[in-house]
């Protein structure tokens, strides 16, 4: 079935202990869309860049199944940027700049051709593009799943509120879940986040991996891979919502068993995005490499053979 | 297969943000002992109290199975006393009192009784004394699992190194592992470290659940249950050691697939453990309760039914 997918295309410029970058292409959209790709012959973005974002990374992403018809190339305008310093845990980073740019006035345009799409991926943005995106489908999508992040929770809480009213499924961190619901258990965090809107609750723990909540108390947890070396943590979430959705796009499926395997493979994305800096890792690995992580995933998970 | 742990029997006076408690049962070998007694007929232990230990607290262990013929009780000295207090996220605590008392001269003794004991439990102890119990043994054990903390890391390295060698399995905290190992990849940590004498490492990371390294690469992961509340989380990591070996000596094996449900099932204890202070909630519940709580973990773990 088909995906759309709502996010950020941008520049990245990143600085890790293992060394820097100049810009790079980034952004949550971006992200979503090179992971959800493994699953799907096309993945369909509503984003927005200026007229200083190359062609040829354009070029890139349509040579891996996304459709950019969605994506508004504003005239004398310039794209996203952010930058970033990651300390040497990479657990905590600075934010060196973020420039909106092209996001301060983005009003999502949904092309017709993406109307009929039953799987919505909203990355993470401001609340109120969110909610626009959900109102420019004619058609309620079949799963509707949410990313976000703390920062919204501080500026726009209400607007924030409302669109988790509409959605099926939220992805957050544990301090986000935590902030968000005013509970440090995350089982109760969980409780009060689900009473919300969402359904379903994936908190995501980074390197102590990701913990499923859906309804009727059912609760399941995937681990991290434990890495030789995190090498850039950036677009690791997006990635793991990517494959998640793209999972479950692929198969059709929205139950909670289909669920767990769209996290499992998630988390492998994810394994492989933090190994290079920015999407380098993610453009050049291949379904196979995929499956091969999948395969990583499941012995590290499964007690009896 | 018969067990011999040693390590601490004594006095905790702990403060966690649910409230505080006098003088109440402790240490590491209390712990693993209850622990492992889900699982064995008797649970033989090498310790010292003195003579305040209250012959009550001696009866509630022995009812329990626990045999205390290695119990030394020193006559007109005091039990080793620990109180501390956890900060509201109960990852990290003050400890207000240490008086080793009994402790600062413990000379392990092993009764003739537990000589061929295949199984041996070493808990948190002076590094020295743990060489002691090994050489204690006339017969090298099936199987010698250690658990150790920073605090020897830091004043007893050299007698650390020397036990690490003798051991097969080690039990340490995911930033503990750092500190010995000078890693902070969990990966390289446990190359370093199992390069240090342990065949199997095993890396308790507390709400995130804890990790097995065995030879041959082999890795497994087991997640922590999410709970509603931590009330205490004293003797968790002694109580998972307890499970882990314990569940080991009831079925005599040392391979990694037993070393696997030996962590399931020491999670599955530890998570009683933290539900109530100190060894309330261990003491009160049936090896039904354990099986049930095992279910709830292969339910959290289990991708594909």
């Amino acid at each position: 079935m088909s995906l759309l997918t709502i996010g950020t295309v941008a520049f990245d410029a990143l600085e890790t202990p293992y060394g820097k970058t100049d810009k790079i292409i980034g952004g949550s959209c971006t992200y979503i869309a090179l992971s959800a790709a493994f699953f799907l012959p096309q993945v369909n973005v509503v984003a927005v860049v200026g007229d200083d974002f190359p062609q040829e990374y354009m070029d890139s992403l349509i040579s891996k199944g996304i459709n950019l018809d969605g994506l508004q190339i504003k005239k004398g305008e310039k794209s996203f940027f952010w930058a970033g310093k990651y300390h040497n845990n990479m657990n905590s980073r600075d934010t060196l700049v973020t420039d909106l740019n092209v996001l301060a006035d983005f009003k999502p345009m949904i092309p017709n051709s993406y109307q009929d799409c039953e799987f919505l991926m909203l990355g993470n943005l401001t609340p109120q593009v969110q909610i626009e995106a959900i109102q420019g489908l004619k058609n309620r999508p079949k799963l509707v799943v949410m990313d976000t992040m703390n920062f919204w929770m501080d500026i726009a809480l209400d607007d924030l509120k409302a669109v988790l009213k509409r959605v099926d499924v939220l992805t957050i961190n544990d301090e986000e879940a935590r902030q968000l619901s005013g509970e440090y258990s995350l089982v109760k965090a969980a409780r009060v986040i689900r009473a919300m809107g969402p359904q379903t609750l994936i908190i995501k723990k980074g390197e102590h991996g990701a913990l499923l909540f859906g309804s009727e108390g059912q609760t399941f947890f995937c681990p991290a891979l434990p890495l030789e070396d995190v090498f850039d943590p950036t677009g690791a979430g997006d990635t793991f919502a990517g494959g998640f959705i793209g999972y479950l796009a692929s198969t059709g499926r929205t139950d909670f068993e289909a669920m767990k395997t769209g996290i499992v493979y998630g988390s492998a994305l994810a394994s492989y995005c933090v190994e290079q800096f920015g999407t380098t890792k993610l453009a050049s690995i291949t379904p196979e490499d995929v499956d091969a992580r999948l395969a990583q995933f499941r012995l590290l998970m499964t007690e009896k053979a």
